[in-house]
């Protein structure tokens, strides 16, 4: 029981509100049943239009399947999302199939992230994003019922959130140009890289801004000589580093390259979960989270302070998302090196008010939990 | 504003309270001042008497001193402890000269720990004690303000809470097995070693009780190849694992019996902090945390995630300690292999009830924060 609860229950005894407050109205404080309370999951699929057909490496698309979920307990709903760009191998089927399976009625305290969590990831192998859906809704639910928003139970600093960056998709140059010139409140841009017009992007965006630029190569070059090349030239751009410049399977070209390179390499193919941190020691230099790659905050936390423990650098990054799986990662963001959270930003029909950006920092909502609206 | 408080309000709105209550009496609810709350830290010395004589392989004594913290805001009062054995190097007066030096009222928001648990550290290089009676105080507090237990707001499952080993010290045949029978509550009995009695000590605790056993050499082996036949031997006597086989620098000896022992080798010695624990990879097969060496309980998760990520071994271990600290550590066992949670259980005159044992397994308690009370 909480001080406000107690003091309410005080004032109760006072003979103020017990009998004029129907206990039907306030379940939550009078009469409360002794039946045990249940956690209960629903989900609904929802697909996301982008403003920009986006294309990087390997494809090019207009939407984004997402599912959204919402886990119940005692009147307070905890709302998550997993989101399925069709190369990560999920789909709206197959998210919601695994989340059929999904048993929550048997567990009495929503808090036991670690237990919860554990048997949904015991499910099956894969499907992160859909057990980052449940990851997130449970964290919504017990920040609200714990009255705090995430950041405050993480213990970051709300006000050490880093700028975001905006991403610049590959595109023709009048519309890179374009797509420059809208990004204008974002103070760092990410360019998709990885084909042969790399350096055509980059030149055009340097006729338009002087701008921080990170860049992703998505696994896209092919050759570590070529690629160390490319780095140096990046270098001279002012790129600040590069994700995935080689396959993730090219360990030792990839490593080689970090050891040469003048920025920071960071990976984002070759680690997807906590599990694989370790391994990422000397082949890059930083890691790039994703909650839809990792299942979920939890497991964020820890990668945090795993590859912190390796001497690593972080970055936060996301799929396109609504403001749901966005706002949840970002409550994580004052903990890292850099942030790419513009994915609801790419989206034409968010489903959540929820993290803003603010002179091109990440500003997170203050309401207990997640923080975020429907819309 | 928590559903609590939202439902409270709603009750004011009704006109059933707002009138009938006088706002001095419910100044958190009604007519709250708007000038910023601060956080206020005070703390005082008190001395540990112990049951028995304590002799480990480097000292003996009869007393550990402490200081007990305590940090207010808006009403809420958080408690922690600093606990000194002498060989740590920290003193009543050192903890307290570093305590004057923590200046918490330029902070308006408690629950951004990392800021502040990394402010607090930054003042000197050392003084872990000290610096764990804040950490714990404010992680009592925060748990307070949320109204929820440590181990719900660190996702830990009450229930999986392991044994805790409970320690024979070193002494006379004869009262070693009047310890063992005292002990007759734990389930597992941990022996301190590291000096030219070790066989007698074990066999005379094998006279008398089969239980499983857990050792703790204390750096006092000098000699790997003597060390590693004891460890053989100690196996054979049903011992779990050893503690700290050689001396802390003799990094290669260490490593050496790590490689070639039937149990695992866990450090406590030469594993203080975050920091150093991905340097013990490959010298021993896990690590004890201790929150007095490692500043806290926000380290301590750290550690835990690290040592996982590094596939190691997780104990928890404690000093002599009020059931403050001990509790507090304790919130964090249901995610470790092992618990040495015994220190509060080793003295006369502990200054709160918390944690407790039950045929032999650790019990912590449900109210909010660390959920100790002041006896």
């Amino acid at each position: 029981m909480n001080s406000t609860k107690r003091l309410f229950l005080k004032a109760s005894a006072l003979g103020a509100a017990s009998t004029l407050i129907p206990s039907a109205a306030f379940p939550n404080i009078i009469a409360r049943p002794a039946s045990p309370k249940k956690l209960k999951l629903t989900f609904k699929p929802y697909t996301l239009e982008l403003k920009h057909v986006f294309t990087v490496a390997v494809s090019t698309r207009t939407t984004t399947p997402v599912v959204l979920t919402q886990i119940e307990y005692d009147g307070v709903v905890g709302y998550g999302e997993a989101s399925m760009p069709p190369y990560l191998g999920e789909t709206q089927e197959s998210v919601m199939a695994f989340l059929s399976r999904v048993d929550l009625s048997k567990y009495e305290n929503p808090f036991e992230l670690e237990r919860i969590l554990g048997d949904v990831d015991a499910i099956t192998s894969d499907n992160t994003a859909a057990k980052a859906s449940v990851d997130i809704a449970l964290h919504d639910l017990v920040g609200k019922i714990m009255g705090q928003p995430l950041y405050n139970i993480f213990g970051y600093e709300k006000d050490k959130t880093p700028m975001t960056s905006f991403t610049i998709g590959i595109d023709k140059p009048d519309v890179v140009r374009q797509k420059v010139k809208e990004a204008e409140e974002y103070k760092v841009l990410k360019v998709k890289l990885g084909r042969d017009n790399d350096k055509e992007m980059i030149e055009t965006i340097r006729s338009v801004t002087n701008k921080p630029l990170t860049a992703d190569a998505n696994q896209g070059w092919k050759d570590k000589f070529q690629a160390l090349d490319m780095i140096h030239w990046l270098k001279d751009k002012n790129v600040l580093f590069v994700e995935q410049p080689m396959h993730k399977d090219m360990v030792d070209d990839n490593a080689w390259i970090t050891e040469h390179s003048p920025i920071p390499i960071i990976t984002d193919e070759a680690c997807k979960r906590f599990g694989q941190v370790a391994k990422m020691k000397g082949v890059y230099h930083g890691i790039n989270i994703k909650l839809m790659k990792c299942t979920g905050l939890r497991e964020a936390n820890k990668m945090i302070a795993l590859a912190r423990g390796l001497g690593m650098k972080v970055m936060i990054g996301c799929m396109t998302e609504t403001s749901c799986g966005i706002t949840a990662a970002a409550h994580l963001t004052p903990a890292v090196d850099w942030a790419d959270m513009d994915g609801a930003l790419l989206i034409k029909n968010d489903a959540f008010k929820g993290m803003t950006v603010v002179n091109g920092k990440i500003v997170l909502p203050e309401k207990p939990g997640i923080g975020i609206v429907p819309v």
